[in-house]
């Protein structure tokens, strides 16, 4: 099994954006994410939503994939989870605006909705 | 069977913000809520959303779910219902904002729902 | 069987709003409506929703099923329908804001919605 | 208001069968059946759904739709309703088989559905 | 406008069954079908099925959606029409099997279903 | 067969408004909208949606349901339909506004929808 | 607030039979029921179906609902629940036939099925 | 572009089958299917769906996607099409039975089904 | 965190089935199944339905969920994986039959579902 | 094969707009779009929505049809596709505005969605 395809150090790769001079919008959706949750070490199961409008640089979508399945093996609160997915998603691209939403499913009944949002200068 | 696990009291656990700078929003949605209807002693049965931006401190959702709990046994009408949850979590959390809404199925065929917002300063 | 459960004087009971003093919101929805068509005497079908914002009195549910019920036998235009209902709620509870929608079921394959609001002073 | 155009009589109309020859099936849906509890007199409603083979004559579908609305002000429990719906059609048009099932929206929380049927000889 | 367009002669273009040998079935949804009532001349609308185990030959489609056009402007009962377009196909293709459905929008409230099927020796 | 049922002089017939002192909205939804391709001979079907704020007068919905039929025989492009039933509505009942949206099903894939708007003074 | 109106011997009332002469199903449909985990005193959430053809006796639709109610402050497993359930009904009524299934909202992300028949003599 | 990356000549890579001694279900869905219309030369889309029980071999779901990718260029009508997918699979791996059914988005307002199967000795 | 709450031995924990005398039916399903592709090291995401006939013990569902937990870290083929699961729910419990289905999400745009049996003696 | 139906030079056909006094709004839907990943060699498939208030000219639909046909060959990134669509249309009929939006389907359990606009002066 290829567990170090992996990226374990936080980082999303990027590539030039096609039109800088262009304010538009990219979206991903990834119904697939899952965390550890660091109080039962139980799985939490939810969907990631990313909203960017990029600056100089966009988001690679297959390595962010790979950034997305370090999660799988990590204990992690959920408002923990979207702030620094957010944050991030600004180190790495520098946006002019982002919003991280994560969905989760029920747990005990009561499903988890938390959203952050960054707007640049 | 172990009732004293529901807490009567209707206080709230909270657990430090962990981005207390930044403006974010969480959502509890609980499909499984029921309380008794005062007048008839029918249970009645709906679905509770709370909307809040954090301030200093988050609900905590485990303890949350004690916390709604603690309605199965209680009558109390839907108006009073909705307005007595954002008062508990104004006053458990302090948050920037908060917003209940209470959605309940149909009794005699008419479905009601009930939503009051609390604005800090 | 008992024909003179049905309010037909127009008038809806009321009760004292419990939180007078924060500005929220209630909504029904009564998905079983039914009136009589003046020009053809044939039934029409229908979906009432009223949302309102209470001044000093809220909507009795269960009297405003009976109120409801009366329509069940009265020849009426949608048009008027819906402006009536609104001119009603508003001499009996005084709301701060209200608006009705009635969405009535296809006559001769075409749908119709009619929406009418009140805005207090 | 025409409220003579109801059929009270408990008759159906019928036409001869164009196709008298071959075993075909007939289905009609009426989403909005209604007629009244007997013991509360409050309103019932639901959806009847009529399935059947034609022998020598087929239900009119135009004069069924005014059978239908005579159960409007009639008191009647779910049990003797769709029974009596399946013996008039059987009395009406002598079908080689036919089916009547009635489902009825919510009464304190529980749906009901009773489906009869008929298979000549 | 070209009227002539529509085939008003009743007849199905076919085309060889390109597997004669194997037992296979095809199926046909037009959600667009409009014919006429011949009572009220107001237009009927609804979605016609046609499933079949073609023998030598298979009903080609594009003729087929001109053969369906020329029902637009005729006048024709729905248990008429649903056994007018069997006897049609089986004259045209000689199928080892046919199924025709037709399911018309509700008029007075009420859907009609029409079933007609044929079952070569 | 009744085709001088449809009205083909493009005129809407109105009522009195019976609360001209309110604004308030109508909506009417025709889900079996059919016209002709101009350049095909083709049919093309669709949804129709009128939304407007009446002023003196309301649009009549049975005479309305036969403007609509006359367009069953017209050959008309989708942008000069939408825009045309807009005007024959401005011209028949000068509302205080009105919206006519046109959603037209698939034609090679894809599908067209056209909004107009009116705005009085 | 009126907990006696709760059936806790598990009785179930019941009405003689319409039509004893006739085979037909009659099903109930409760979205709304609750009870409590025996091993963690944690409410369960689920909708109860129970279908059955009447012998000389029906099941009464009222006193079936405060039948119910009674599960909402014991504590029993699914398994058993639903075989509970089925005895008491064949106890009840004796019917020709009887099935219940119970299908509980997700605990630990799992959701759960239970269905037991009786089939009478 | 690696157009080269298609498997044009038609066959299927198979695995050996891990449970030879069970009869089980295997079921592929491919609802991003796409061929060439070879009349018009347009493109059609639709979905496959291939189930089958296993033998000796199991179809590489890897490979069959490139299988499917080499009709992207093809003209084929869909009654061969599904045909000729049935034919491939039982010629690469003999299963004990296998179902092709082929599901195409309208074209001139009606979607076509084709279903054909193979059942081993 | 706590990985040690998995059980990695392939036991399924059971209890005495309450009801030995009667044929009912338990379902389970767990719409957060994840394992890992054993030529990739991706994660594969799906949903397993378990359905079984009890003998003289029923699966005990909060086990199974660790159960299920287990298969989170380990490279596994679908085929290999629901043969695997029912042969352990076989061995646990020696039900009267039990069936086994894995949906699998897409990957590379195609759904996996495998379906296994048994059938005791 | 007519392989030369596609257009590949970008341009895309118009025609006057029949109400350039008026401002109004026209979308299409195209579900059935692809196009190659210049990356992998492998199809990508999506939705792609382009909404539009017309100057003086409207884009001519069947034209526009064959316009995206020609991207079912061509290597292009998401980003790239949207960008290039929204700059040809503004090319071809210089709108008032028009937004272009590409919903892509999952890859590696992402989906992607890119919104651009063009705003005129």
């Amino acid at each position: 099994m290829a567990e170090n395809i992996y990226k374990t150090d936080g980082t999303i790769d990027s590539f030039e954006n096609p039109r800088p001079g262009r304010e538009y919008e990219i979206e991903f959706v990834a119904p697939e994410f899952t965390s550890v949750c660091p109080m039962t070490g139980l799985p939490d199961f939810g969907t990631l939503t990313i909203t960017y409008v990029p600056g100089a640089r966009c988001i690679e979508l297959r390595s962010f994939k790979y950034y997305l399945f370090a999660f799988r093996d990590r204990g992690i609160f959920y408002e923990d989870l979207v702030n620094q997915v957010l944050d991030d998603i600004v180190a790495a691209i520098a946006p002019r605006s982002a919003m991280v939403t994560g969905e989760f499913n029920a747990r005990g009944g009561i499903t988890a909705r938390v959203t952050a949002s960054f707007h640049g200068d």
